[in-house]
Order: structure tokens, then C-alpha cells, then sequence
């Protein structure tokens, strides 16, 4: 899952067909995980009557999310870094792992993806509502915070499993690492803001069932603890490295 | 699970020991899944005195087939490549990555591991219904769909990261990611159609249970998603890198 | 996870060191595998005040099994071969894979791990019965054949990821595959005899509540599954291939 | 995931950037790990009104602490070792893998993360109890031997599968191991006295919530069940080992 640490893009490079390739597979792996993600709320309201989240709902979408991120990040790591999320991007892109136009190729095939999901589902499902992401007992800023925390800790596993020089035989587990800290954190927020981590996630609910009310905590949030992750694991871990060989001894 | 990219047959082919050992190979694992995870369902419906699919049904029939169709594949892979599944079969096919009368001697070899099971699955249970796969509120035209994107991010995924020659590493857990797309998908799918992304998982129920309403929706919409997959793939991301070198920049 | 491929035994190499270690890594194996397995059943018990098996309690044996047998296989293959279970010690003795001596000490540690497994359970939640495995709803014969089966489905899969010279790549995550395999059949055979595919695993608790209705059935059943895998796998899938040289054909 | 394995430690070594480095890695991956796994059961408990642990009560803390804890020791591998949890760090030092400095610089990082976790949680769930560990049903001595028997298997893991010169290709699947063997562990234990194996998880909400009643518990359980199985696994299956040649027969 290596990620081209080239901080310059241009024309030339955004639609050469490795980039489209790439754009490509970020699509399809983002529509991927979005319809199984979106899809398991979407059967677990029609079990349900639309009854409220439970333990069991709960466990349902971090199960969903956890596998279909994991094997949306590998289906697409050798040809795109398998970023799968926005934040994500972002993420790279501050660390200086992506350049802008490269970056905003993957944004729109990512919220393309997301959007393309949600049409399937409305359509396979009968014509059932998506559903979106919504506050539940907390404020925007509570969620503002857990939205940070979360995507801090998904896009700090990206760079410590699949971007960082010293991973080793970590790389091999990296997507099973990503697809399952996203896991665990739904079982966290999922009760209160519904635990989306990624921008492309909410923006295709929102967008279909065209609903925007606090939309914007799902992008500052992630874009903001993904930013934050990439600035961090970049200086602290990964550039230090480059100023002196490969130290084994700590 | 490298799978041999000959697009011709040949009866010495088809009656050579290593394609009968490979669809022994494929016969074995197909028992071992549709038992685990067509008898997790009949489990569950004995637990609840056959009560309708509850989230925490759900979670059971996704956790057995992941868990199940992971390990089926698992120890096929070096001997037949592991399909487990008449769609991959097929999208293998047009992809060229099999030929046409070994493709058949596997189809053969899945259906009938998938009516040994039923069978034993019946006789263990004390004479339990095996049940079948069926539509819940949804139409022919809906559950065909969802099938076709469900086994299309199958087959995708099995060509992502078990044939893609530029796999590398992630050959390593594909068997997971490969098992696990399936148990995020019955998590979507599993209240509306049964999600079975796979004719061989509905065609031993449907055979013992002598039920055959709605069977072909099982048949086609997981024969043209991997069919889909298996062409997508094979052009766009493994064709093209033929012509060129292995490339390390993107 | 090699095994030595050894078929006769000596009294010096019952009692070499490394015999006696690898004994050792099996008894604490399994005291870590039937700890989590058998206490998470008391934990349901405790819960839900003896009540009788849900799909929430299913599914909790299901993940405890397959987590902890996953960990018991890895922390002992490279010291004993990660066992954990007579039945799969047998099916490495009718393979060809382990003497007779070594494999009767294997079953000495394996059954003395899962009996103090149950007096610590008894011990640590303050004196609650272990519980024993039992019929529910169906004959004996019923159980001989699910316990076959399912046995049959885990030693071919601890020979195909774990023993086969041709495994590669899969050898890494064979632990897993072993693990899961389980889990998966837990959803099956856990509402009607338990599922206990070890024999191991179903004396430790008759012994520390002197329950033994139908106990035979939890060691003929796993062994002849176990034995069946052991000869078919060897006999059909590894010994031809010493005959010839590495096949890449198929 | 190799550990230093150097006894003595010196104030240089403590402020050595990489030792720095390393107390961070430890402070990130405890802070996300317990943000998950206690968030987990705030989660749980805001959506059943606080009401008792049950059966998917428990499995949703099986799986948030499985998932997280394997991540969260990916991340720091290659950094600090990947501990984040006192008991392992101990569990290393009495193995003679981690100098008495560098030890105590860990546990300072460990306790702060998780006090830090529980305070974000407490600020993103808009002001909810971060609850507590305690005992439910059994006596401390009960719960004592708990910790130490779940406590003793998951540093035996961390042994054998990261710290072992043998581990081989069980190095890479060590994370996913050492996540999952407290995944299942939680599943018995966490109806008794919560299922803690790691002061640093307990001491965190502890102190936020200012709940200190049978707290050494869960201190004295996990450090002297950590403490045995680093001087057991060290003494028995490493140490020997230094004494001969790489052994491959058994």
C-alpha cells in the first residue's frame, strides 16, 4: 500500500491512466463499503420497524464496517494506496504522500462512490430510505470531538501499518488493521453521532435523502483528527527516520 | 492461489488427476461451507422456533459464512484455487483465467458439495428443514440487483487479491477478504433476499427442499456480477499492465 | 506448524526434552482455549440466570471458541505443533505425522490442560457449575455424524493450512483458518450437541461435574472425523505429490 | 515487534529521543485502545439505559476491545513494542526484556493515556460516566485468580508470538493474536469483575470517576499473572533455546 510521496501534481498527472485507474478503484472500492456499511442500517431498520439502535445494532454495523472496509482498503492498496475515505486523503496530503490533483481525483470518485451506493441500495432494497448520520443526545461539538478522536486513530493505523517505511511484515495485515479500528470505533460512536470517520460515508446518505442538518461535523471532524494524525505520525515518526539509518536498537 | 490462465480445454484436461483432485478439492470446501453456513441458519430458526431473521440472526449467518467461506477457501487455494462458488468459476472463465471444461467439472464438483451437506445437515439436525433462500419484501428485479452488486464486489475482491499477478503481499489474506465480503453483504442482503452471491449456497437448499420459486434470480444475478467483475478487472487492471512494466509510480 | 513425520516411537523421545515441552505447550494451550471456551458458556449462564441457548449466546460461543483456539494454535505451533485437541493429534498419528508415543503424551497434556481449566473456571466465579456438553433434540447418531463432519471440516483444515508442504503463504495465517473453522461450526452444531469436535474440550468439564451421558460420542465422533481427514488429506492431496515433483499446472 | 532485551536501564536511555518516541507511541495506542473499549460500555450503557450486562452487552466488549487492542499494538510494533498495557511491560521486564527506566517511562504513558481517553470520552459523549471495573458475583480472590489466570494468557501470547526468537511467520499474525485472546477473555470474565488483564485499562476510568473500591485487584491479578508468564515462557521455551542450536526436530 505504498503512497507516492510527491507534494506537486499537475495536469498531466491527474488524468494520466494510472491516475484514473486509481480513481477508478477508489470508486469501487468506496461504493463497496458504503453499500455494505449504509446497506446493514438499512436491514437492520427494516428488521427492526425502524426501532432505535440497539447493542445488537450496534455490533451489526461495526461487524459490516470493520469487513468491508478492510477488504475495500485491499481490493484497491496496489492501485491507489486504498485510501477509501477522504480524511484519509487529506491525511496523506498534509503528510506530503499525495499531491493536490491526485487528491481531488480521489475526492470525487470517493463521494461518487459513496452517492452511486446509496442509489443501489434505495433501488435493491425496494425503495427503503438510506438513512443518515445524525447526533443522538450530544451536541456538535461533543461529536465535533469524537469525530477528531476517531479519525485520528483510523488515519494514525493507515500511516503506522501501510505508509510508514519501517511497517514491515505489518503490511501485510494493514487493510484488517484499518477496516477494524473503524470497527471498534462504531461501537463507541455509533450510539451518539452514528460513528461515520469519513466524509465520502456520510456525504451519499445525506446527499439521496437530502438531508443536511449538522452535515458539516462529519466533514470537519474527520478531515480535521485525519490532518491532524498525518501532520504527527509524519514529523514525530517517519521524517526523524530519514536523519539517521534504520535504527534497531530501542 | 494462482489460477491458470488457459482459455482452451480438453478431455485429458478434464480427466487429468490434478483437475479431479481439484475438483475433489472444491467439493470438500463447498460441503464445509454451505454446511457451516446453511446450517447456521437452521440453528438459528431451531433456537427460535423458526421466528423470523433478527439482527442477531443476521450476525450469526454473517459471522458463519465469513468465518466458513474464509476457511473453504483457505484449503482449496493451492489445489484448485479455491472458488467455492460457481460465480467466481464463471468469472475466472471469461476472464480466461479457466477453461471452459474444467470450469464445468468445478461447477459440478460445488453443486454437489453443496447437496452432500444439505443432506448430512438434515440427518444431523434429526430431520430439520435445510430452508431456502427466498425474496422478503422485495421484488424479482430488486434481488436481482443485489445480487449482482454483492457478487460483483465478491468476484472483484477475488480477482483484487488472489489473481491480480501484482497481488503481492496481500495473497497472504485474501482467503479473509474473500470470506469476509461475504459476511459484510449477508448483513445487507440477508433480510431482503437471503444474500447468497452464489448459485452452488442456493442450489443444494433449493435441491433437498425441492423450493424453486425466485431460484433463477440466484443463478443470474450472481453469474452476471462475477461475470461483470471478472471482465472490469481483468481489462482494466491486470490487461493493461501487460503491455507496460510493473508500475511502481502512482 | 511442521509436525515431524516420524511413525515410531522410543521411550527416549517421549521423555527428550523437547517432548516434554512440546507437552507442556499443549497443556497450557488447551487450559487457554477451554478457559475462554468453557467460561464464556458460564458467563452466558451466569447472565441469563441458566437459561437456554439464544443466538446472542451462539454467537458468544462462536467468537470465544474461535479468538481463543486461534491464539492457543499460534502460542504452541512452533514448540508442538499447536494440537490443542486429541482429535487432531490422531488425525497427525493416522497421517503419519506423529508417533505413537509423543501423540499419547499430547493427549495426556491436552485432557490434563482442560481439566484445570475447569477447576480455575470453578474456582475464579465463585464455585458455578462448569456445565457438560449434551444432546438437545436429537439421537446420538444425530451428534456421531454432526460430530464427524464438523471434526472432518477442522483436521483436513489444520492439514490443508498447517501441514501440506505445499500450503506457502498460508501457513501464516493457518492458525486463524484453524480457529475460525470452529467458530463457524459453534453456529451449527452449538443448539444441538454443543459442537465440541474435541475431546479435550468436552472431558474437562464431565470429569469436574461427573456428568458422562453420552461422552463417548465426543470422542468417537471427533476421532473418526479427525482420522478421516487425516488419511484422505495425506493419502490424496500430499502423498502424490512426492511421487512427482512440485505441480504448478492446474 | 522485537523488545530490547537489556536489563539495565540509565537516565540517558530514558531521554534518549527514541525512548521518547517510544512513551508516545505507548500514550497514542493506550489512549485509542481504552477509547474504544470503555467507550464501548458507555455506548452499551446510554442504550440500555444503564441497564445489566447481557450476552450482546458482552460480545460488543469482546469484539470493540479485540478489534482496538489489536490495532493499537500494530501501530506502536515498530516503535515502543507495542505494550500498551502495564502488565506486558512488567511481564518483559521480569523476562529481561525491557530495562527498569524504560519500563516505568512506559507505564507513565500507559496510565496517562488511558486517563486521557476517558476524559475525551467523557467530553464527546456530552458528559456521561466513564463507569468502572468492579466486582459482580465473586469474591476478590476470585477475581484475583481471574485476572491472573486471563492476564497470564494473554502475556504468554505476547511471548510467543512477538517476542519469541522462533516466532518465524507468527510474528505477523501477533497483533491480531494478542487482540484477540482479550477479545475472548472478556467474554468469560467480563460478566465477573469486568475482565481488566491491564492496570492501565482499569486505572484510567478509575480515576476520572473517582471509583477506587477493590482496585489493587486489578493491579495485583494482571502483574503477577503477566510476571509468570514472561519468567515462565522466558526460562522454559527461550532461554533453553540459547544453549543449543536452532532446534527443527520434535
Amino acid at each position: 500500500m505504498p503512497i507516492s510521496r510527491i507534494a506537486i501534481g499537475s495536469r498531466e498527472e491527474a488524468t494520466h491512466p494510472s491516475a484514473l485507474k486509481a480513481a477508478l478503484a477508489e470508486f469501487i472500492s468506496t461504493l463497496i463499503f458504503v453499500f455494505a456499511g449504509q446497506g446493514s442500517g438499512m436491514a437492520f431498520a427494516s428488521l427492526t420497524s425502524g426501532g432505535g439502535t440497539t447493542p445488537a445494532g450496534l455490533i451489526a454495523a461495526a461487524i459490516a464496517h470493520a469487513f468491508a472496509l478492510f477488504v475495500a482498503v485491499s481490493i484497491a492498496a496496489n492501485i491507489s494506496g486504498g485510501h477509501v475515505n477522504p480524511a484519509v486523503t487529506f491525511g496523506a496530503f498534509v503528510g506530503g504522500n499525495i499531491t493536490l490533483l491526485r487528491g481531488i481525483l480521489y475526492w470525487i470518485a470517493q463521494l461518487l462512490g459513496s452517492t452511486v451506493a446509496c442509489l443501489l441500495l434505495r433501488f435493491s432494497t425496494g425503495g427503503l430510505a438510506t438513512g443518515s448520520f445524525a447526533l443522538s443526545g450530544v451536541s456538535v461539538w461533543n461529536a465535533l470531538v469524537l469525530e477528531i478522536v476517531m479519525t485520528f486513530g483510523l488515519v494514525y493505523t493507515v500511516y503506522a501499518t501501510a505508509v510508514d517505511p519501517k511497517r514491515g511484515n505489518l503490511g501485510t495485515i494493514a487493510p484488517i488493521a484499518i477496516g477494524f479500528i473503524v470497527g471498534a470505533n462504531i461501537l463507541v460512536g455509533g450510539a451518539f453521532d452514528g460513528a461515520s470517520m469519513n466524509p465520502a460515508v456520510s456525504f451519499g446518505p445525506a446527499l439521496v435523502s437530502w438531508a443536511w442538518s449538522d452535515h458539516w461535523v462529519y466533514w470537519v471532524g474527520p478531515l480535521i483528527g485525519g490532518g491532524l494524525a498525518g501532520i504527527i505520525y509524519e514529523v514525530i515518526f517517519i521524517s526523524h527516520t530519514h536523519e539517521q539509518l534504520p535504527s534497531t536498537e530501542y
